[in-house]
């Protein structure tokens, strides 16, 4: 661990952010670096990367081309990532020769389901009930630990819904972890939540920490479709879900932006669902609803500056954009509040193709249910 | 005029926005366009413009290379500015191949102090009283007629009080136009104003307008350093400089945002002082207090697309950080609110280096004084 490059002062104006991965959040984490006169270097794969459009420098390449990456790497101040699925082994590269944020471990941990639930468990903090799944025999094992039904995920490399199958049986179980080609699988009982939200929060170099206000959150097949805030939380809940998150990213020494989600159970309990380290889809209402966004955010803190104001100034509901509906862009220009299209060229079913966030006069979360 | 090109349809997301001029007025287009989707092409002298970090492509050059203007203007769905001193010709030359806004008309006649006074004065708007001066003769007939003080100023190419004296007498005035080696200037009364405004408005290629509110500016040496939203104006004259900008935009048949500066004299007569036709510096509140910023509304009406919502949801005070200011990154860094840094190298005395916004509940403006 003492061969990790440390930042020892903040990045000054000037100074380059190195991004691992081009999509929409690095390219509106670009964006934000540019409000404070910091450049960007985006790496990534696809040469048609959204980021790419609005960086300073750019390098087509995959992640394990770890001279490329270590090329990258030596034109940044710092470096951070976009994308949790960037490989641990890369980041770990990188931190030899240039600092970056968030660290490895943290990455590490948020990238297998099992540990990351495993971890969050081990901090006190309450999570659906899981059993980890590699084996037919193990599948069927697992149904009845976690009460009979649940859902089964791979470990590694999910999101939006992919690589999750919901089992009501040991021979569903059984034949799930064969249809995942027995790839180290988790099974999570399945819970009968009110509703999902999540807490986007931050941790600065200095141990600071900032939470925006949780947003509640309605998923549309697997995928976010729209944050309200503030939602039905209470106000006593939003505080549990800030200290959820201060608990998390205190315990990881976590830098940067993390995002927390949440079931909201029927009796008002909180379970941990996901950790998400980087920036959130449930968080961009804060680019038009507070003066210092997710984006901005994570840039301030990987780059060792202060934390700006979590605080809110207007409520906010943000929809997303998705696959096609990304053609009626004429319909959206007309939506009053503010529309973000990401400058993808493919509209893909369920990709995320912009969103749009409408604003109204701040209230506060209700003080209770 | 027939050679004129016009937009047909509006851009779409993925096309390109030409930008002529590369400062930080330009990087703010640039970066509101990325939000909707569009790419941006910016042309500037400078290979160091703050613009060039944050655009798709970029290309350095003059503004009377028509050549290089022509190539430039090629990539683009349309074009416009960031600057108003662009020559019309070189506006011209685009507008022949690719449609260009705001239109030429407009940009020659708020080139030119006396062309700009004398439109206004046409509209039936108030200015205050002015007078040609070419000779030291002519010099000494004009004081007499502003009322024995005045400013002169060139005709052309001043801003922040570049080629700006005050004059207090015929022989002060006589030497003024010497000084000015006899380049074409404008003698204007001198305004007892009780505090300087301005109102930064948008119209759209369909002809619909909207307006921001208007915020009051405090300048330090012929430099913004201040604007306030809501400031010391009254509805009633929020409403009248409204209408003021709405007069003008639609007399030029203006397409894009334009700012009118305003005198506030202390019998409550506004009087324009100034046209810009450009997003403008006492508009940059907007990026926070406003779902859609004078940027992007810039943006939107150049590229045919509806106009946004211009309502405040904040009130706001943005402050500029001016040359040497800017070594203090570190402090402003640690402001509440919205920072700005404009990516620019070398710190100039007066030069606006950046600027940050707070932002506090809303209010309106007073109903009266």
């Amino acid at each position: 661990m003492s061969q990790i490059k440390k930042l020892t002062a903040p990045v000054a104006p000037g100074g380059t952010i190195g991004i691992l991965g081009g999509g929409q959040l690095g390219r509106m984490l670009a964006l934000a670096a540019a409000r404070l006169g910091l450049k960007t270097h985006v790496y990534c794969h696809d040469p048609k990367a959204p980021a790419f459009q609005v960086c300073d420098h750019h390098t087509v390449g995959e992640f394990d081309d770890l001279a490329a990456v270590a090329r990258f790497a030596g034109t940044c101040d710092v470096v951070t990532f976009e994308f949790e699925n960037v490989p641990a082994a890369t980041v770990e590269h990188v931190a030899r020769s240039t600092p970056i944020s968030p660290n490895a471990a943290a990455l590490r941990i948020t990238q297998d389901r099992f540990e990351e639930k495993g971890f969050v468990d081990s901090l006190g903090l309450r999570t659906a009930i899981f059993a980890e799944v590699n084996t037919e025999v193990g599948a069927r094992a697992a149904v009845k630990l976690v009460g009979g039904s649940g859902v089964m995920k791979t470990r590694r490399m999910g999101y939006d819904g992919k690589g999750q199958t919901r089992v009501t049986s040991a021979d569903e179980a059984a034949s799930t972890i064969k249809s995942f080609n027995y790839a180290p699988s988790i099974l999570e009982a399945f819970v009968d939540f009110s509703y999902e939200a999540s807490v986007v929060a931050a941790r600065g170099t200095d141990g600071s920490f900032a939470a925006y206000d949780p947003p509640e959150n309605i998923h549309e097949n697997h995928i976010l479709r729209r944050s309200l805030v503030p939602g039905r939380l209470t106000e006593a809940q939003a505080t549990e879900a800030k200290s959820i998150a201060r608990t998390i990213s205190q315990t990881l020494d976590y830098v940067g932006v993390l995002a927390v989600e949440l079931f909201v159970c029927r009796d008002g309990t909180l379970l941990v669902n996901e950790i998400a380290p980087r920036v959130h889809n449930s968080g961009h209402w804060t680019l038009e609803a507070c003066a210092v966004s997710q984006f901005e955010q994570h840039i301030r803190a990987v780059a060792g500056w202060p934390l700006g104001d979590p605080a809110r100034h207007a409520d906010a509901v943000m929809t997303n954009i998705l696959g096609e509906e990304a053609a009626d862009w004429r319909v959206f220009s007309k939506v009053p509040g503010a529309l973000h299209l990401y400058g993808k060229s493919e509209m893909r079913p369920g990709r995320k193709m912009g969103h749009f966030t409408t604003l109204t006069p701040l209230t506060k979360a209700r003080s209770r249910q």
